[in-house]
């Protein structure tokens, strides 16, 4: 048995390991586009801010402790078509010279670019790195932008974006000393927070000094002499910013063509569809990660590329490569980011999600103390939670609060709570954890559910 | 509608707030044995640490709040019998007089005493407060404690036991300038751990200096001077040791006699046996707290004492006793204590009261790290799952690490996983948060309950 499968990220080495765990017997061969296998993308910003040196630590695992479990790994080598019939990958190396590879079962698992879509003056036929216009989704981009960093020494970057990567990268480029201008085509920054919430992340950007523009879509970059010129529209009028760097991070599209060249067929946010089971429908032929679509627990079929889930969708395509019987569970869209001294952190859903997935929501905010008041260096908590007020399952939660006050592992718990689709007031069922230096009698986590279930109360007493 | 509840700690209060919430029409009288309604017991080891101060802080509610809500506080009022049949209970106040409360309904919530079963010397016969011999589960200990050390300015320190108040009394004792002993019967601290995970408090405890003797059942006091000697015996031999101060916190007893007197029934560690509704079985008669036996999710009826589980039965109890169907779901110990640096929680079961229980478990340690460890600050925690090898049921996790590490909600996510019955395997499926400061791409947690379940194969694979 021979599994090949394609990508040297979350999704291509999850599938060879967990292929190479369950069966030691199968070879697995992973074709890598480039030489930086199980690289941690997320961890990049933490270079740029120096904390996390050198850039090879980013390294879940070394190109050795991957050879160790088995696996045979083609680096900057570029597959370029699949037989589906012949059960053959073609390939390019390094030199451009094409060969074959049989497989019995291929995994693709081929990721996303950056997207940077609308804005003109960007890309192959327009600026680039070293004009000091970066996107950043690659080791690649990684060593593009330190060299501009380290050679150019920008003072000012404009930042396109303001999701996961932006928010990080404007910490970053702040720490290393540049005055940094964040630009969102939304009302406010992480967009993926109701903006009640998402506004505190912004306070605590302009608190570090960085300058956040919302409401601001930005159409095209331009070059004078030394500088860059950014333009695009912002309430109506025009808006023009200049910087000696800019950063588009503004989301990512899936990498299909390997697959649809092959028949396969794309959906939601025209990501490869696949089943629960990783089947992209071609003989086979698996795929995971951030090209495909996502099964979301409460929404069905999206697309929401995320390491987490890649993760989990790798294991599971390695598992039935071999001959297993795994299920993708599904995703909630569980996020978390470090802004600063700020985190912020998500689940579920919100409104305007809900509603076009067919539910009911009602949302509300409460504020609550990570541990007992008394005890020195207790933090305030927002958290919003989002419930159906028609049979008050919960939908969602999203939460932002101090570093240190377990936020991260706060989400989670509404995470395994709407894994099994609890509902709000159930919450109060759980038995979690206290001490007066870490928690509440009732925690924090259902401080906020039974402020969700008293102000639905309110409203249907009000309503009566 | 007149509601009485008996206790002004977390079931009796718990009680009432729950009735006024939900039906404000009711009065509900609360009948308080000292002047300190809603006082948290938990936090009284950081009034005597210094880092809450002034004792006052101590009330997750002032008198006036509780007054707010609508309830009467009947303060330094004993109850002293109930009139099943008549709905009437005898109260006696501060001055020695007796009189009686009508009820339509009644709530006990008498809670639990300092136990110091077996050790001679100490007591209303031997020695007290005054002598430096103390006890600690009121205020008024805490104030006899805090005369004592102000008073007397003790130098050294015994502390007998080792569980949660034993060891945040350790630390703020030791924090206090005393030199402490600490001793503990079993064959490790912390008792509720096991002795792998309970060794690193043991660790902890000493790098700050407690000397800590396990192994020693303690058999009397007795003063000598201005001494106190304590003695008992350890590894078959007889044990002294002296101090100016005892401290003995070795668990405690059901409050019952309210209850039993009036005709109930004990079970479970002597405690009242109540439904999962919080009825006694006496008509009108609810009971709640830590007089009472505890529903276990995974054990059934136990006797588990906790300040957690007496706020949702005592919440149960009052919306029941205005007529609702509420039902306590269930405990699962989950615990959490913070011991100078580091922090250790647990959920659910261990090995041993897991085979009593009729599980079949198996135990396993792995150690993962809060989060990637390219990132700086990265903490190793200890986390043993013990799961169920005939159907691969998650029964329970202890977690060991650093303070800061996320332990308390870490636990959490356990303590939700076993309250719907998962699997250690489909731990994986759950849609945890992740970004490099603050976790991994498989959570610690996840981490754990995989090497388990390769544990549980490689255990299997070994068999066949």
């Amino acid at each position: 048995m021979h599994l090949v499968a394609i990508g040297g990220s979350d999704a291509g080495i999850s599938t060879a390991l967990r292929a190479r765990e369950l069966d030691p017997s199968v070879d697995v061969t992973v074709v890598v586009a480039d030489s930086y296998p199980n690289f941690s993308i997320c961890g990049i910003p933490y270079y740029f801010s120096r904390e996390v040196s050198p850039w090879q630590s980013l390294a879940h695992r070394t190109h050795a402790d991957l050879e160790a479990t088995g696996m045979q790994l083609r680096l900057d080598t570029l597959a370029t078509s699949i037989d589906v019939a012949g059960q053959q990958l073609t390939i390019r190396d390094a030199d451009g010279v094409e060969s074959t590879i049989a497989y019995d079962e291929l995994v693709v698992g081929t990721g996303a670019s950056p997207s940077t879509a609308g804005i003109a003056g960007i890309g192959p036929d327009g600026l680039g790195p070293d004009d000091g216009v970066h996107v950043l989704h690659s080791m690649g981009d990684t060593f593009a932008l330190e060299r501009y960093l380290d050679g150019r020494q920008p003072e000012t970057a404009i930042i396109v974006g303001a999701g996961y990567v932006g928010l990080e990268m404007a910490e970053a480029l702040t720490v290393r000393g540049l005055k940094v201008t964040q630009l969102q085509r939304g009302p406010e920054v992480l967009s993926t927070l109701d903006p009640e919430l998402g506004s505190l992340v912004h306070d605590e950007l302009s608190r570090h000094g960085v300058d956040v523009v919302t409401g601001t879509r930005v159409d095209g970059i331009a070059q004078d002499g030394g500088r860059l010129i950014v333009t695009g529209v912002r309430d109506g009028n025009g808006f023009t910013r200049t910087a000696d760097l800019v950063l588009v991070v503004v989301g990512v599209r899936p990498n299909t063509s390997l697959l649809t060249d092959a028949g396969a067929s794309t959906g939601a946010g025209g990501a490869v569809v696949v089943d629960g089971q990783m089947r992209t429908g071609l003989p086979h032929v698996w795929a995971a990660g951030d090209g495909i679509v996502t099964h979301h627990r409460l929404l069905g079929i999206t697309y929401l590329p995320l390491g987490t889930t890649s993760h989990k969708q790798g294991r599971v395509a390695g598992e039935n490569a071999i001959g297993g019987d795994a299920r993708f569970a599904g995703s909630l869209g569980t996020q978390v980011v470090k802004v600063f001294d700020l985190v912020a952190a998500r689940t579920g859903l919100r409104d305007h999600e809900a509603v076009s997935a067919g539910y009911t929501p009602l949302s509300g905010t409460a504020i609550a103390d990570d541990h007992k008041a008394y005890y020195p260096g207790a933090k305030p908590l927002s958290i919003r939670i989002t419930g159906d007020i028609s049979n008050g399952l919960l939908l969602g939660a999203q939460l932002v609060g101090a570093r240190g006050a377990e936020i991260a592992k706060r989400v989670d718990t509404y995470a395994v709570a709407l894994h099994h689709g609890m509902t709000v007031e159930s919450m109060s069922d759980l038995d979690l954890s206290y001490t007066p230096p870490l928690g509440s009698p009732w925690d924090a986590v259902q401080v906020a559910t039974q402020s969700w279930t008293r102000e639905l109360r309110s409203q249907t007493l009000a309503r009566a």
